[in-house]
């Protein structure tokens, strides 16, 4: 039985997997990504996390066909550099080499977005399929897609950059300094900042409530999904909100792309799944310029969870092996 | 030396080149597409082009190595079928197979915006080049990319309908039906509109005695040409507004595809040239995510002009028997 070992690494935390080649996860372990740490201290928690998550799996290291890893940023996947990533302040850090000499192990690194559409193409939502869009929203939103079973990354590998198509250039100001990106519409930061500004007007909701329970200082996956539960009258309009224009850039990207399916992923969609996705899909379907009567193109969330990314990183391992 | 035949069909009028297998053009014939002869009567008249293209370049139709064809509309390329082409009335023609019969060929059919991008790719402004998006500027806008120096066509053929990419969901009624798609602001049938709306307000332009000089319905890309250099108030705002939309578009596709080059194609862009694609050009690098500060990412007006269409047949005739 072919292993491989899976990372998604991010700015918050992080998570390893070992899995089969069917995407089967025997084992797993995860951590608060720790920013007090250099790069170096970083890698040394990534390793943990591998070394963890074999040990839970009752296999050795040396077991492994390959060990994946996805980061958030700019990566140069054939030099396995992380090129830039804001999110960890790191900037041109040899990623697949420092983590390779800690586990022995060849690493291949991708990009966090694209490898966890890679994940949901090898082992979830978009399975069987030839041709996918993934919409991830999280901090920001990414996204990107597989042409004919294969990622596709671009010129400079940065194909999938979604979050910043202008919806609206009079929108409102997007972590890029520009306006009306989709990004600043609908992003869980975005989201977070409406919900602020509706509370500074004076009206009621619950979240900031819920996230001093959590002791979080901001508004989590959790603490939406809570708020929603609780029939919270702000969460729902500013989460209807962000739909809507989800649903305008699904509508886009299925007029662009043309693809089988549109995969939502990312922590809000893994939560609230149909319901986040049952009106995004209908704005969408109402821009789609061909007909799509039977319903053959598909809008879904993802369906592998918070192992999207970790589980596409194993499928990066698995591809440059086999 | 291989020869091709290459059509590029349109429901105003259709061209016809023979080309070597470098884009050399050794003979060419066009007409005026007669909209009251039914579809038989049309391919009729294309075959009527070949051949006297065919006898421009002195050569028989039996030293061709192929025949592509590029036309409006939705396309079966597998089966050399033209599904739906509103412009010209057509249901479901197979086309290749007509075609074919009558000039005694196999004849390779494509989408004619797609086909005057692998033009491009293959012979004009996107050569050399693996990554190149189109945006085509017409009656509509329409659209496509080569991805690793392929045409990508999409899951059902319908990839690049970037002319109904979402720019303001409140922005005007598109042909679609719905609103504010780029289409809706920057078509060259948009831009009559507003030329139109301006006049009804009362404002002085020459427009309207262009169009009658030159015995025309509609406003032309000569008249165009023409209003721009009489330096017409009207004329210098619509087409300002319309590049500023096509920048917003282009900068979207940049920060999404991650392209190499995007070439601004259609009539417009082949009359006005770098006049109509510097505005452009400027807008949508206002939009780049990613730094370019040398410049990397050229945008760029298409550079074989009327012959895109006709010379991307050849390509696809060519890319087919090769």
């Amino acid at each position: 039985m072919s292993l491989y070992a899976g990372v998604d690494l991010g700015g918050t935390s992080m998570i390893a997997v070992i899995a089969d080649r069917k995407g089967k996860v025997l084992g797993s372990s995860d951590c608060v990504t720790d920013r007090s740490l250099d790069a170096d201290g970083i890698i040394d928690q990534i390793a943990e996390q591998v070394i963890e998550a074999a040990k839970k799996a009752d296999i050795k290291l040396n077991r492994l066909e390959g060990v994946g890893i996805g980061a958030p940023g700019a990566v140069d996947p054939e030099r396995g550099i992380v090129v830039r990533a804001p999110n960890l302040r790191w900037a041109d850090i040899p990623l697949s080499s420092h983590l390779g000499k800690r586990l022995k192990q060849e690493v291949v690194l991708g990009n966090d977005v694209q490898v966890a559409i890679l994940g949901e193409h090898a082992f979830g939502s978009a399975r069987k399929t030839s041709r996918a869009v993934g919409i991830w929203v999280g901090t920001g939103i990414g996204g990107g897609w597989i042409i004919d079973g294969k990622l596709d990354r671009g010129f400079r590998g940065a194909a999938g950059e979604i979050g910043h198509i202008c919806l609206d250039e009079n929108g409102p100001e997007c972590s890029c300094g520009r306006r009306g990106c989709a990004e600043a519409f609908s992003s869980r930061t975005s989201m977070e900042r409406d919900v602020r500004a509706a509370h500074d007007e004076g009206r009621k909701t619950c979240v900031f409530d819920l996230m001093e329970e959590r002791q979080k200082t901001r508004m989590t996956s959790s603490v939406i999904e809570r708020a929603l539960e609780k029939k919270d009258a702000v969460m729902i309009e500013v989460v209807a909100r962000a739909q809507h224009y989800l649903g305008l850039l699904a509508g886009s990207l299925v007029n662009a792309m043309d693809p089988e399916i549109v995969v939502l992923g990312g922590g809000v969609a893994s939560r609230l799944k149909e319901s986040f996705v049952a009106p995004i899909r209908e704005t969408a379907r109402s821009r789609f310029l061909r007909p799509d009567p039977s319903g053959q193109i598909r809008i879904e969330h993802s369906t592998l969870g918070d192992y999207s990314g970790a589980l596409g990183a194993c499928a990066l391992a698995r591809n440059a092996t086999s």
